[in-house]
């Protein structure tokens, strides 16, 4: 059985709570978002797509609750401000800022259509929430087996199997379900084309440890555990094929968003010459920013690394010398380039990919200057 | 006042119990060879100079009490039985071998001389493990004041404040006092030449986190406690100007063993154009072996990547798939050239460089082979 992050009926969301987890799976009803709002951050559902799913289904359960309006304007006003909310929880992800946005106008547009009445428009704003879900399923699918096929040609065009590294949690738990860098494991694994997994634990929230892991070890995929300083170490040592990571955000040049680490993964990938893929759906691509230095990097509390299941790990401060952790800094992005398209026509091509696929995984080459030049991949689809 | 990790008085030797820090400062007496193995296996002292030294003096205390004889070829031989059994506690970190050869060969040779008892025989060997102590906290102070004078020099040659990076413990807790590579900082701290210090958590066992953390913290120096995977971004975007740590072993080419991620460290500071450097004292370095190849990787039970103070914090392998933890991969020796030595003269000058000098610290550039070539460096010193 597959594992779920979100149970949704009409009228009805759940969610596995990801801060219970590997010790307990308990699911979690959101009925309002602002219950959802607080899930999102206290990091009940992470991962950049599961955050947009689980924010757009608990505004589709309000509305089916009879919430928002009376009148056409009311309702219209009700969502766009709902979704505002959603938004400001986790900054960094694009997702929900970009189904918020499409949502709201969407909603504008049916409202002025002829014979529109409130109930059209609010069961046109809950099919879009639901359309979300079952896109994002199919899409992590489509990522899953053509980022696997083409992994497979660029590593082993001859047969053989792969050994792959991966960060944080881009699995079933961080979407609808299936994944999307897990998700390339995932079909590399149903191939029989996958000879091993490592999962680095990813502080300082242990995304990888915790969820990654546990994911791993519930669908039976051999993996190993490694603590991000092992990364290195596994690469000369263990035969690590590629790395593939998820994204939180990609922008117009190509620079990525992703969990703090990536960066430094992409470093030591290109230093042992190992290909590394950013696994991610159209939905984290943002082509409104031009570079990695416009994205919002969103700041974590310290006691993520300082405290462990509210217990303290780390020296205490006392109040004379300052030791507050950097959870968050500002670049998360890597180095990369285009594998098939040279820097200068990179945003056409990734527009023309987007028409052309329907899912796909981007490879990252680390580039030379010693001050990096910020640039990445996305999957590109429609 | 400064921190003490060893307390020793003729007859008497305690430890600071550091898995105990950094809630308690909790001194534990050892009597016997016997015990200091149980605390050094359990890693309540670590660090390769701070074990060679509570084996010495654990031993030391015992033949205090009466213990080994009677007669000179009993008590020659309780020496050498006594020590083998503290070698093999650890065996990664060299000191402790380095320190059973000499001072059983020195036992065998005072046991030899005209006029020897088992008294003065005695004597020689508490002697000699009390001169340990005390040399070693010189040497530190020496390698923290030409360290710090040197990468000044290389860093900053016009006056201004550095800020360096360090990982793992290598202060007053691994050492009989002062500290190798947080030495270099101590110094700098008291030239008031330091702008910052970023220490590394250190997974598995969060040596920075818990000790480093907590001597800065002690000694009022200013830094920052970062995860491992945030070392690249500290380096792009805090003003990284060095990194340094220490090394439990260095061998004749220059490779080096020390903590997991140190390899890591050393790729990440070489592609953003930041020296690196080992502080050591020649008490670490191992002659004997070539190559890195040949030195023994201790490797540490999964727990320590897997629990937390008892508590699990990955999540279970149950049965089916494996999850075990990689915590000492075969690979801590990092890519690196001697600042002014070539490679061919390496071996020589290395040897030239201890007659000349009393301690120093080495600089490394990462090298620019994919498979990195295992070379580093130690400060050479008599």
């Amino acid at each position: 059985m597959r594992l779920e992050a979100i149970r949704y009926s009409p009228g009805s969301l759940q969610i596995l709570d990801q801060l219970q987890l590997p010790e307990h799976c308990h699911y979690e009803t959101l009925s309002s978002v602002q219950q959802a709002r607080e899930a999102i951050r206290a990091m009940k559902v992470r991962g950049a797509p599961a955050i947009a799913l689980v924010g757009c289904l608990s505004l589709a359960v309000e509305l089916q609750a009879g919430a928002g309006g009376p009148g056409l304007a009311a309702l219209v006003a009700f969502v766009r401000d709902q979704l505002s909310l959603l938004v400001a929880a986790r900054p960094t992800a694009v997702n929900m800022a970009r189904a918020a946005r499409d949502l709201t106008h969407m909603a504008a547009r049916e409202a002025e259509l002829e014979g529109a009445t409130e109930e059209t428009v609010r069961e046109r704003v809950i099919r879009f929430a639901e359309d979300m879900l079952e896109k994002d399923l199919k899409d992590n699918r489509s990522i899953g087996d053509l980022g696997a096929r083409h992994l497979l040609e660029q590593t082993n065009p001859r047969g053989g199997k792969v050994t792959v590294l991966t960060h944080c949690n881009t699995g079933a738990l961080a979407t609808a379900g299936y994944g999307t860098a897990l998700g390339v494991i995932r079909s590399l694994h149903e191939m029989g084309r996958l000879e091993h997994t490592f999962c680095t634990e990813t502080r300082p929230y242990n995304q990888g440890a915790r969820l990654t892991a546990f994911e791993l070890v519930y669908e039976k995929i051999p993996a190993t555990l490694i603590t991000d300083s092992m990364a290195a170490a596994a690469m000369v040592h263990q035969g690590v094929s590629a790395v593939v990571v998820g994204a939180d955000r990609v922008v117009a040049n190509g620079d990525t968003a992703n969990k703090i680490g990536t960066y430094q993964l992409a470093i030591v990938a290109k230093h042992h010459g190992i290909p590394f893929y950013v696994a991610a759906p159209s939905s984290s691509c943002d082509l409104r920013l031009e570079t990695g230095k416009e994205i919002v990097i969103e700041e974590r509390p310290s006691q993520e690394l300082t405290d462990l299941n509210g217990v303290r790990i780390a020296a205490q401060a006392n109040d004379v010398p300052r030791l507050p952790a950097l959870v968050a800094p500002p670049l998360p992005a890597f180095g990369g380039t285009w594998r098939r398209d040279n820097a200068s026509s990179r945003r056409r091509n990734l527009k023309a990919r987007r028409r052309r696929r329907s899912g796909a995984v981007g490879r990252g080459k680390a580039v030379e200057s010693s001050l990096p030049r910020r640039r990445a991949l996305c999957s590109s689809k429609s």
